[in-house]
């Protein structure tokens, strides 16, 4: 299984996967701006990801500087937890590390060991929580069924074999033969680029499609449920997820398929009360007109292009967690 | 207003709409190979648009091969009949042209000159056609309405100002204010290329959106109404068209927001049953996969990309059509 992030010596190492699937890229970084700029050009992505990557790159910074002054790190970890607005999984990466300051009695950490250790912990347990995100996930996956899924949420957005892909890898190692739709997920193409490499990589059985052609396959009955991972998940249940998802969501209903969100534990916000609550990151226009390095729209054309949708809670048949499956507010048919 | 064909002599001039909007090329040609190319390729596209250009084609080719056999001309219209499988419009206006194969005594014909007139009367009429579909169409919509339009049905897929378009460019003349999010339309975008290149030609406020965007959107409130054309409309009122349109349907329901579909009389397909009796043409992987120049998924990945989908009349609001407004399947809530 493929690798997103990984500690090598003092360093980050990480696939670069805006160039994938052209170019398998490894970086290697002791610099933190350069984290950063990764996460915010989305060389790394996927709300599990960006956490551990800002969990390291916290450690990075204070190992390279040398300055153990709670002052600072707090303000690299803004730094990170500003990198981008919607996963949730950034701020409460950041805090935890944070909260290694002080050793326990009180004292400022004199190296940067604790912070490791801590970033080391969390991305430990990404890796377990996808394996028992697979595992819960894969008792509602029957042998042979056919699943769609949208954008990326796979071992490229995690640390470990992710969070929808890791239901579908876990049916694979189970035996049971499943086959993929993966939606292409417009605009930076997540679904083409990271998913269907990604599947293709463990040899699952995929198929491309660009996102409105999900609601011919599910009138055609060609869908038996529907994956995909969350960035926020509200009190109330709404979720953020990659912009396209909500009408997904709204088609699997139409058409009785199940839809299944699956995400670790720490993606749920109770801070947050519902899905309009929060925030949404805008892209760059270029992305949509000229996302391909040719322009393939006016130049001058007005472009609204959210990274994010807002699928509501009573769209949702099921959430799969690491602590567990637990029913969402659709109703069942 | 742009035109997107045209009879220069005893040639069809067009627009190569595959170069737009980088590139305003028009191409002229005598050859009716070359028409038919041009059909294949999309640089002539839109139901109306090109069945209007086969029937020139056949003039072209008749003309220039100075042969009034009525089997080689038969023989050509079926060419022209086969370039591409879902539109009606394409065997419609040949077979119009194929009746002026004999004179009005029976005896078969001594030059092109029926032919041409033919062609310059479906023409006409489809010019004709576009004005009334704009009028009737203008009836539904408010002043100051946000309007969400997929793929192209504007003056570069008919003869005239377009069926969708044409209801947008008449309100506009009306002295209504209008704004229009289109979506790109995946995978040859011909929302973003096209659709968005003419709307600004014509100083229309003009939104791109990618495809999975619009259920956001209409969620967020700001779609009054959503007007499509049709390739091919079945007996029952279920309709062909591009991919993506059957996923808007759907949202417009679960939204209150309605849907409707701005096609010619020639569209109604009497002798198809309903929506899934149409043939529906597949395009091929690459146009998914390297759509634009350059690698955007792992060479071999497998792609499902049909052109058009079906929506069903359960989800259709009105049909506008050039003889008059009549109601869809929905039901008014």
């Amino acid at each position: 299984m493929v690798k997103a992030l990984e500690r090598i010596d003092n360093r980050l190492r990480w696939i670069d996967q805006t160039r994938l699937p052209a170019v398998v890229d490894y970086k290697e970084s002791d610099d933190y701006f350069e984290i950063i700029r990764a996460i915010k050009r989305l060389e790394i992505r996927g709300a599990p990801a960006i956490g551990i990557a800002a969990a390291y790159g916290l450690a990075v910074a204070v190992e390279r500087a040398k300055i153990y002054n709670p002052d600072f790190i707090r303000k690299v970890g803004s730094e990170f937890k500003n990198a981008r607005p919607t996963a949730v999984n950034l701020s409460w990466a950041v805090d935890r590390v944070l909260a290694r300051l002080n050793d326990s009695e009180g004292n400022p950490i004199s190296d940067a060991q604790p912070l490791w250790e801590e970033a080391e912990e969390i991305h430990r347990e990404d890796e377990q929580m996808c394996e028992k995100i697979g595992a819960n996930g894969a008792e509602l996956i029957e042998d042979g069924s056919t699943i769609l899924t949208h954008c990326n949420a796979g071992a490229l957005a995690t640390g470990g074999i992710g969070t929808a892909l890791g239901v579908i890898y876990t049916c694979r190692n189970q035996g049971k033969n499943i086959k993929v739709y993966v939606d292409e997920t417009r605009p930076l193409l997540q679904g083409a680029r990271l998913t269907a490499w990604e599947l293709m990589h463990e040899k699952i059985d995929t198929t491309l499609i660009c996102d409105n052609t999900a609601g011919m396959l599910m009138r055609q009955g060609k869908i038996d449920c529907v994956i995909v991972g969350a960035d926020r998940i509200a009190r109330n249940g709404d979720i953020a997820n990659k912009i396209g998802t909500y009408p997904v969501a709204v088609l699997a209903r139409e058409h009785d398929v199940p839809f299944y969100v699956a995400a670790p534990a720490s993606t749920f916000d109770d801070n947050i009360k519902t899905g309009d609550d929060i925030t949404i990151e805008e892209r760059a226009p270029e992305e949509v007109t000229r996302g391909f390095g040719r322009a393939t729209a006016p130049d001058d054309t007005k472009v609204y292009s959210p990274a994010f949708d807002i699928t509501p809670h009573n769209l949702i048949s099921q959430y799969i967690t690491d602590s567990g499956n637990k029913p969402g507010g659709r109703e069942q048919s």
